[in-house]
């Protein structure tokens, strides 16, 4: 998979929340109940429909956290497709450990695959167009950096991490300075070099007065028809990259992407996760 | 709605998270570009589809915890219904804190509410019938108060919270001991008055087995057929509680609950959220 | 000992804060200005006087926690009894480490084998009679997980492990509702399915209402004579729980046994403890 | 009072702490059932034995934190002394919040005042003695700040608040080094000028030593009889403080405080806490 | 200033942990054992060199967030330029809150300050070039959000916030892949269109490669003199940002300026921060 | 050095959330674009000029804990001179690691350093005289454990760790009580055993005030002459430690030693930090 790795210390504190929360005061009745301590066992993380796995290793230090004694092999990357039932990951140790950390493993790794199994859709379905699959910001609260990575080990791209990470300007904005020129101008005297500009276009005559003023990077299409964004994208002319956006989802991505967009931002990719089937196949030894 | 509320000293630590991931090291770069400190606006939160509203309390929050000058105004309650395009919440106050914290509250409301939607279908479908809807742990990592929240929202209700709040034996737990007998007289010996048992079956089988020995207060009916279902609900004849379980969707879960079951529990409500669409009406003083 | 463990998860974060707490800014001047970095010792964990220990476990995460380096060995599990002076741990490793944990280490410790200590003492002066010996939330604040584990490493049981943890009614949650009836009926329409409910009575009249309405799987006992507890016991007649409470102390558990009571809460075991003697024997290499 | 205060800023994450551990994940269960959010009450809070009272506003934080619109007026400061049945504080606002918040309230105020009411029994059985009490580092774990308040509260003072808070040299660290001369010389040569030096002895021989050395402010007089410690006193003849420690309970206290030491530290008085009897008195308006 | 603003949410969490070590486990001694705690008093904060504020709310929300009772004025914004003795803001309330919050103050407005005073030295020596003044990444630990917000006070502008924030190709890097245009290609082919690519170089020959490859947004000119500078800024013929970088102080930045760069990079700003000097003027009402 | 050790206890949660804040939410861009995660560099870790090292095992850990696989050799030890270009360290393990973790390892070194330095420079300045060389509380908002070890490895000593670490009385508590008489009786009443006090003149008549009340274990004089504090020295004659204070930096200190004080305090050694220069030699495998 592409775009950066997540680390450890990055990950850690959301896996250690969420066993802490299912742990509660007490820790697992049933399991402490009539497991023994030292029973020993094996697990089989398995995939049980087709799709991209993401957050396998994320997911299993849910065990390793809870119990450094639970032994983890992978037999897969994050970003990798499965078809039907496949081995993903192999456990073994503490019988109790495993059966404790089970759901919280699950949680991450059904949520994460199931952004990257949506994404991948997508990606798909843009096959033959030069449009780039990217998320938004509607992500999970708190779990932006699962969301994200989930959605660039699918195939996709990241749009911006937070506010801090490149200027894009909508209607709200340009309405609190007065107009287009003025904020255009603004942001050019006061935004890094490092920072890139995209600014929100709902209609075609509000493109024309961008592209007439220039300073930016990217152009966004908002809740265009398909037919209007390729007018747009003729317009443009590849002098800027444009970006279609506005309640896409997998079944009509594939519409957007005609049109000759750079880029298709999708908040559906991970704001309405349908989660990925995955289960713990347990024995004991 | 009914269960309990819930309070600010829980939801705000999710609250803040929320805007410092969004806010990242450098604040709202667009924001702060374009629109001056003094400069005052109005908003509207509207809900732009038919369903149940849940967190708007919490997403509210996003606003005050950035700037405490916002004033909000809520025109719902969590759990009540609505119908197309409803006014929320009016927000007035600093443009910046408005514009700023927009996405972290709609996306808490967003998926709230999705969830509270979710389950809401669900009980409509089993109006009619003794079954009542409840979720899983099988809830979002770190956001289990928010989601178990929306689903009472919703008007469904709370499995456990976490695994140490009540038994629930599956065939692991069984495996580990040696039979159903062992596991049932070992929780017996060993399990806190307060904490009420349940046990998984998967055959009418392993139902009679259970029924014969007793001890517990529910049963967990799990991926039976709606006709294997019934008889299991036969079976008990009341004694204990029914609960099905098992891949459940809002759509199958009309066929379950006419099995005459107590309970039906979906980790569909908080695994597979759909959002649930939201959005901010702008405008400057 | 029964009940659930405690894990590492769980524990790590008050060890830790106990160590940050002791070493303030600076850490230990004497011994940093004294012992040399390369010096090297051993030391014994001894118990100085007879009872049931607890905590060892997480006494000793405070020498690991410091120091890795520091190597520990434990001789006996939480829940035993010691009689008179018994060696509970080796510890060899950097002297500084081990002169510099000792203080918390023994805090942990001292304080969790007093509560085991007198949960045990309680528990057998119940010998011979059907009541179990439970604690309360009356705990330390932020020891929860801590001082409950104690108590079930001295034999003793668990109640609500918090708020959320089963239903309780008072006297002064049923005056919000105007009567008993009012109120059992709203907790059978709202309380989830693995939740018990248990209510207290101050007399043998209100117990009788209780018996009449049902809907409650226990009965809290509270501030009865041991006579008036006898006969609400027969009233009961096995239909429910009964749980003695009311500033129950180990020297007057054994008359309120006698009662035939299920169950008896002392909130003494985890309001008013009593250091069980530790001390640490220290010897260079 | 004497001492420093207590700033929200130290006690606030603590009782939030204490809070969260009692809320769990689900919050009230029983109160927000059967009380109605806009049901309004009034409380006293009261003690119910002649003691001193410490930490009231501490544990009043907790219902101001859990819920805001709770008024809270106290009618007594830390320290002061109470006789039999006093009202301490008065509370009104929404019933939930009293209701929910009461047990975490209670725990704090229990807590806190049992050691400040040990610790006056301590100094009452001193007066007449130039012996003034102080507590150790046997604090509960995390709860230093609390419990070291609650013994100035009480009237007595405090020794280190950790190990960067002094020196005091014990036979441990003098073993390291070699002896008594070589130890003193190097704290001498390495320790800060605004840190205070206390060494520890067990006979009159080690007195001597340390008397004909100098270089130390305090001597603590470890585990002596009365007799011992009145001649060492006499040794000293006022060149250094003189403090008693070991084992010494308000019962001995009296004794020792007779040798003339000018100190006298008891582990007792935090680490042995008897909980001081506290309750709410609660009435719906 | 121009820039992002900075948010309570972003830096309480720093004031709040400046407080609590200088607090400590006792609080201030000196000020709670002289002090009464009903007295009041007024203070100024003022200024005693020629310089550029920053920092005056951070360091103001010490009083506040220590007692809230204080009140406070502020007569200048973060950002403006005071010359000699100015009074900053006016404090009043109660003496002790003011006296222990002083230090914990005056420490964030003299760093702060100071950075913003350096930065504004660079500026000016800058003034009449096409050169922006910019930070590094090279801030204190932790505290990178005060440190750049004092840049962009003092008139610079920041570079990246931290390694998400942008594509920065250094020699290392390049090595790893071989070559400057396949590292060149890999990014172009795996970057999101909200990333801006630069490309650190050291000679004119490799300025050349960068040149005729493309690709690359800006370009790095590391530890060229001013000469070498001039001729890359010539060859680069506004294609490119030119940003000069590498040891250049206040004291030289004139010069590197007057090569035609269009930013210049000074990690002094950070990295060697001398103290604004402030101070607190102190009255007792 | 001399002076109490760091622990990686109270160093890991800064270096921590240094990493956080540069890793952001998608960590590193560059590195992990371009170099491949199996790719293996060693790296040398070098002092570039001449001075004191101080945080090397700080700074290194910033290596462990994003990636265990590096292993780190330190080849000099905290408080030791280097003269000239110096290889401190060296690295060896994954590349990405050892380059994205390579700033905040060395935003570490380089302060801390630079604080050892500077120190190092006074005492050096003050050799031959019998003032030892000490900081004060002017140190970086949450860095003050980093900042006052890094004086003691630069040879300097400590003075207050924080507010509840001694006493030091200043003209603005004499004023609260009404005149220094009235201030030291009612420090020698109310503080504890293990309190060391010291108290501030500015003038010599205050000074006289002082010797002739007593009750105090040192003198603080501020803003003297090096004439004035001379003869504060022999007023004083031995019978108090004498501290100088007050603007003093490396350039005034041999001046100021000069007079025969005890003691000098810079604020400049930890508020106004020079950067050591320090840098990584980077080699792949």
């Amino acid at each position: 998979m592409t775009g950066a790795a997540l680390h450890a210390l990055q990950y850690e504190p959301i896996v250690r929340r969420a066993l802490e929360e299912d742990l509660g005061r007490a820790g697992d009745l049933t399991t402490d109940t009539l497991v023994d301590a030292d029973t020993q066992a094996e697990a089989q993380v398995v995939a049980r429909e087709t799709g991209r796995v993401a957050g396998l290793e994320v997911a299993m230090a849910a065990f390793r956290l809870l119990d450094p004694a639970v032994a983890v092999e992978c037999f897969i990357a994050d970003g990798e497709r499965v078809v039907g039932a496949v081995t993903l990951a192999h456990l073994s140790g503490p019988a109790r450990a495993i059966l404790t950390a089970e759901r919280v493993a699950l949680n991450l790794l059904g949520r994460m695959s199931g952004i990257a199994t949506a994404t991948a859709r997508a990606v798909v379905a843009c096959q033959g167009t030069r449009a780039k699959v990217v998320c938004t910001r509607k992500t999970a609260p708190g779990l932006r950096v699962l969301d994200e990575y989930a959605v660039r080990a699918g195939g996709g791209g990241n749009h911006r991490f937070g506010l801090d990470d490149g200027i894009l300007i909508k209607d709200n904005h340009i309405a609190a300075v007065g107009g287009v020129d003025t904020a255009l101008a603004r942001i050019k005297a006061r935004t890094g070099h490092m920072v890139k500009v995209e600014i929100e276009v709902d209609t075609l005559e509000q493109l024309d007065v961008v592209l007439a003023l220039g300073g930016v990077d990217a152009v966004l299409l908002d809740n265009m028809s398909p037919e209007t964004m390729a007018e747009a994208v003729r317009r443009v002319g590849g002098r800027l990259l444009t970006e279609a956006s506005g309640g896409i989802t997998p079944d009509t991505v594939a519409a957007v992407a005609a049109s000759g967009v750079d880029l298709i931002s999708l908040g559906w990719l991970t704001h309405s996760v349908r989660n990925f089937d995955v289960a713990l196949d347990f024995r004991y030894r």
